[in-house]
This record gives structure tokens, C-alpha cells and sequence, in this order.
């Protein structure tokens, strides 16, 4: 039986949030029509925002160990909901024998052709790694890149969804997106998976926010619905 | 590294329910805090309450498959968030090399002493089984079982939740409630993990509700806590 690999617990909540949103995007009746997933929590993998600074611990091993886990359980996709540990896509992708979607290029495709700017909302670790920024540039879209105090609100923000306060995070991120907007920013992407369960406690928002984890969501249900893993046979 | 080992997927939705609930449940500031998890999320296990009923496949296999993927990847304990799947609970254990949590112990256990009628809602097939009546009982506790007017509404309930229509599952649960209230039960056991799902769409309810998902991630988390798996050396 084929089955989702989800390297998760980067962290856990926005790991429980990206699984209900592969659940709530499937269409299924009873639990048989929903997709099989194999996940693997690994919450005490190394900081990754810390790493890629310079500033903490090598995750890169916890990284492998959980794509090894999976891969030795035959999961026929990996999918990691957490932005930062995208730093090391392409170690993680050669270590495995399942594809790797990859989460910032399922983000910035979301991006309606129109928008010319993008702020990019992320770990201070995903934003000195640069790939949003990348795989905006290579679709002829400027990254804004919140300066050093909205960034400070942004690490905030989400180290409180880390610690399960959601409210206190959605505080951080509004005083972010004010800023942004009074900068003439109209479009951000949540880079980070933290951020999307911060900003369903804002009351609205300034700017359209797109989500780095139900966009993953989408392109994994799309990846495996296409091979028929919800009915087996 | 400890793993706290999921059997899920019975259904999906119950499946992140019970994960948020640990992962809300542990004292953290930081993921390395969190506790690790490893999730077999295997919606296409056959129905467990046609199971038991006679009126389905078998899914005594799928089961055990879910219990040996875990054990081979070394879980140092195993919780299903499936109430009904706990009609086959002695042969689980006897496969299983990790401990296993029993969901209906861990739920009777929180009903308050002073408590002398309880109703189950459940599956068909969970009612059939008894464990639920049999844990009630012993401890002195009388158990109300739904008649096959508030059965049938129970099971539109829980066929709604695993469908992802959470309002409609709760006009279901909120007739029954009315029933058992007219009948002068003031407390119920939610003995499926779809149930709480549609609780949280109630207005309110006229019955206290013990919700068997959060007590059985309760002793999940105070197992592994006890353990050190949130900080481990």
C-alpha cells in the first residue's frame, strides 16, 4: 500500500494542522476514501532556523534519520511542514528513494500571476537561506523582506505557537502585517508553518496571506490522489 | 529515542484531534519539548463496527499490520484513538512488544465517583462489543445504552464527522442528548473519537460529556512524560 511520508513535529502543532488540512482536502465519505499517511514526529530534531545561522546545534542528521524512518517504512512521497528544514532539500532529496515535494515551490506557485511584490514571512534561518526569495525572483516577483524589527515580531510569533499560545502569536504577526501593508505590500507568503495558526486568530488582514502549508496540502493530496491512493486495491 | 506509536486513521480526523490534544496536553515551550510521535494513519482498515456486527470484512489484519509497522520501528508504546477497534484489544496487546493504552479504561477512569448512571455513545459495533458497559459496571457504575432511535442518530453522527461535516454531526448528537436528558441521565461517555468532533459544534449540552480521545491522550502524555521522552539525554 502506498502511504504519505510526513517528516513532521518542525513543529508539532503545524504538523497537526497540515495533516487536517490533507484530511479536510480530500474528498471522502468514510474513512476508506481518505489517504493513507505514515508520519514521523520528530519534535527534538536541532532547530533549523539556529542552524542555518550558525547559531545552533547541525539538525541535518535528525533531518536524514527522519527521512530514512520513512523511506524504510516503502512511503511513496515525503513531504516535510517545516519551511526552514527546506534549507537542506536537496540533501534530504538524495537521500531518498520517494520524491520530495517541496514546500516553498508549492507556496510561490500559489501566487496569482498579477502580483508583482511579496513579502516573504519566515524564519529568520529560511529567510538567510533564500529560497523564497529564489523561487519568487525566478517568476519575475520582488521578495520584500521584513526588515530587522518587524523580523524580531516575526520570531515572536512564532515561537508562541511553539509554546501553544496562539492568541499572544497572532498579536506579533498583526503588528508585522500593518507595517508591511503601510509599505504598500499587498501579498505575503506564511514561509513558515507556524504562521498560518497564528493568523486565524487575527481578526482580518491587511494583506491576502498565502499558506506555505495548505498549498504542501494541496499539491500532496493532488500527488497522491492522482495515483489512486485513496482506493486501493 | 522513545516514540509514543499511533495506530490511526480510524478515522483521519479523530486521527489529528487526538494528536492536537497531546501535543496541547505537553508542558513545551520550544518543539524540543514536545514529545515525539510515530502516526500509522491507515483510513482503509475495514470498518470496525460492521466488523464486530457481522456485516463487514474483517479487519483484524489491517489492525494488526498497523501494530507491527509501529513495533518495528521501536515504539515504546502504542495508543489507538479508535474506540471501536478496542473489541480486538487482547489480541493487539498480545502482538505488540510495547505496551498498550486501553482507551475505554483510560476514559471510565475519569468519570467522577459521585456518578452513578452513565449513557455510551458509541458505535453500533463498540455497544455490541460491551467494554465500555463492563468497565462502567465495574465500578458500580450503571450504563445507558442508546435505543435504536438514538442509535441510528449516533451513527449519522459519526458517519458526518468522517465525511467532514461537523455542523451536521452535531444536529445529530444534539437530539440524542435531548433524549437521554428527558430520561434523567446527566452524563455520558463520547466512547468514539468522532464524537468530541461534533461536541465542539454544540451550542451547549445538557448532558456532561467525557470525551474518550482526550482522556486517552492524557495517559498518553503522562506515560510518556513519566519516561523523559520530551527531554530526552
Amino acid at each position: 500500500m502506498a502511504l504519505i511520508g510526513i517528516l513532521g513535529g518542525m513543529g508539532p502543532l503545524a504538523t497537526v494542522d497540515f495533516m487536517a488540512k490533507v484530511v479536510q482536502l480530500t474528498d471522502a465519505s468514510c474513512d476508506q476514501q481518505h489517504l493513507p499517511m505514515l508520519v514521523a514526529n520528530l519534535p527534538h530534531v536541532a532547530d533549523r532556523s539556529r542552524a542555518i545561522l550558525g547559531d545552533g546545534e547541525d539538525c541535518l542528521d535528525g533531518l536524514l534519520e527522519g527521512i530514512d524512518l520513512l523511506n524504510r517504512n516503502g512511503v511513496g512521497l515525503v513531504t516535510i511542514p517545516c519551511n526552514s528544514a527546506h534549507h537542506w532539500y536537496a540533501q534530504m532529496l538524495a537521500r531518498s528513494d520517494a520524491p520530495v515535494l517541496h514546500i516553498a515551490d508549492a507556496c510561490v506557485a500559489a501566487v496569482p500571476d498579477s502580483v508583482r511584490r511579496v513579502a516573504v514571512l519566515g524564519t529568520g534561518g529560511t529567510l538567510v537561506s533564500g529560497f523564497y526569495q529564489a523561487a519568487l525572483a525566478a517568476r519575475g516577483i520582488e521578495p520584500v523582506v521584513p526588515d530587522a524589527e518587524m523580523q524580531q515580531e516575526i520570531a515572536a510569533c512564532i515561537h508562541e505557537v511553539k509554546a501553544g499560545a496562539l492568541k499572544h502569536a497572532a498579536g506579533h504577526l498583526a503588528l508585522v502585517l500593518d507595517k508591511l501593508a503601510a509599505q504598500d505590500v499587498r501579498v505575503a507568503v506564511m514561509g513558515c508553518t507556524e504562521i498560518p495558526l497564528a493568523a486565524r486568530h487575527l481578526p482580518d488582514s491587511p494583506l491576502a496571506l498565502i499558506d506555505s502549508s495548505l498549498e504542501l496540502a494541496r499539491a500532496t493530496v493532488s500527488f497522491a490522489v492522482a495515483r489512486g491512493w485513496n482506493r486501493p486495491q
